[in-house]
């Protein structure tokens, strides 16, 4: 079993980076850019933004997908529910992140959606939206054919992935536009920039650990009645 | 050959969009920031650096990961051959863009790697070139057995991937950073915001394609040793 000691120890890894990439944007927000506020004209409601789009679309995103490969033995009906209910939770807490960042805009009369974080941002919401409805219907609707199931779990495992690292990508882009409007010390590297650097790398080893854990074809499900469906229709 | 086709459709569209990503690199800083130039204190250095890392590190790296599976009936050797030219290739000219920065600073008195473009870039670097060492000793020198070769494919391939995966990342983070210092009036949506966002875009969708075509079970070699052997290991 020491494929599995080796699943567990990077398993338990991903969770101990990950929630330290949590906590240290909610330093950054909670300390160093003065805390956290709602309502109109409020200044400290956009801090809210960075906190729960990384509470929601990388860390619950990534124990989502997750899930298929900790919970090995278990009914394939319950993880699926499972998986649905973290993708659910995910989406509703970056909404509300979103809406922090939107409302901040309108209350300023600032534009929206014109830097490369904005452009990345939304795509990667639509997608992860597209993606949600289309896990629905094809795996928790009893309308799909098995054929039909096997056929769409590449794109949806591909996908699954690809949306898990554009939000990745896309906060370390956003972390990027925040430093140039706030830390005007940033190159002299004040304690704040050790903050924000450490908080990016550990979204980037948190990402590092989900995407082999959850691609390595060691660490697959043993009853995975889709995959080996698949398989066979290859 | 359905899926031949698509992989020949997705294939040809994932060179015009890698392409697209390079005219518009080149367009931004050779229109926009101003054009190219050498030289001690010559401030036209630091344009080498955008342009010259997306041609090696993005657009040459994500080929020579895809000649695997462009060039399917080839023989293996000249194939890795191929790959190795192609990513030596890319290191070089990455190379050169990155001494491009550090001798643009050093003119200037300015720090080095204290951003989280610098932290994401230098450790990419560092990882490509592991990754090219380890390609070589495994994969290049006949000392190694077959089933260590098998035992080091999975990996070889995961930070393939990642690594490009990576060097896209850092490319859009460092466009941020760049947009941060040369374009005041970004919210209020110039033609120049428009070039870098578009070939902000045009990265993430040759990282799709890239990724894509180099994942997909269906596009896999036939006559593939190493990952036959791997499959019978497990």
């Amino acid at each position: 079993m020491e494929v599995w000691r080796k699943f567990i120890v990077l398993g338990i890894l991903s969770q101990i980076v990950g929630i330290l990439a949590v906590i240290l944007m909610g330093v950054w927000m909670g300390y160093y850019l003065g805390g956290f506020g709602w309502g109109y004209k409020n200044k400290l409601k956009f801090n809210y933004h960075p906190l729960l789009v990384t509470v929601g679309l990388i860390f619950i995103y990534g124990d989502a997908i997750l899930v298929y490969r900790i919970f090995r033995k278990e009914k394939k009906l319950y993880i699926k529910i499972l998986h649905m209910v973290l993708q659910l939770a995910a989406f509703t807490i970056t909404v509300i992140g979103v809406k922090a960042v939107f409302s901040t805009h309108s209350d300023e009369d600032a534009a929206n959606l014109y830097s490369i974080h904005g452009w990345l941002g939304i795509l990667t919401i639509i997608l992860f939206g597209l993606q949600f409805v289309m896990g629905f219907i094809f795996y928790l609707l009893p309308a799909m054919s098995e054929p039909l199931k096997a056929w769409y779990m590449s794109s949806h495992r591909y996908w699954g992935v690809a949306i898990f690292v554009m939000a990745i990508t896309t906060a370390l882009v956003g972390t990027m536009e925040e430093v140039g409007f706030k830390i005007r010390d940033y190159s002299s590297r004040p304690a704040q920039a050790y903050v924000v650097n450490f908080m990016a790398m550990s979204l980037v080893v948190f990402g590092w650990l989900v995407t082999y854990l959850v691609t390595k074809p060691e660490y697959k499900r043993d009853d995975n009645a889709y995959t080996s469906t698949l398989e066979e229709a290859r």
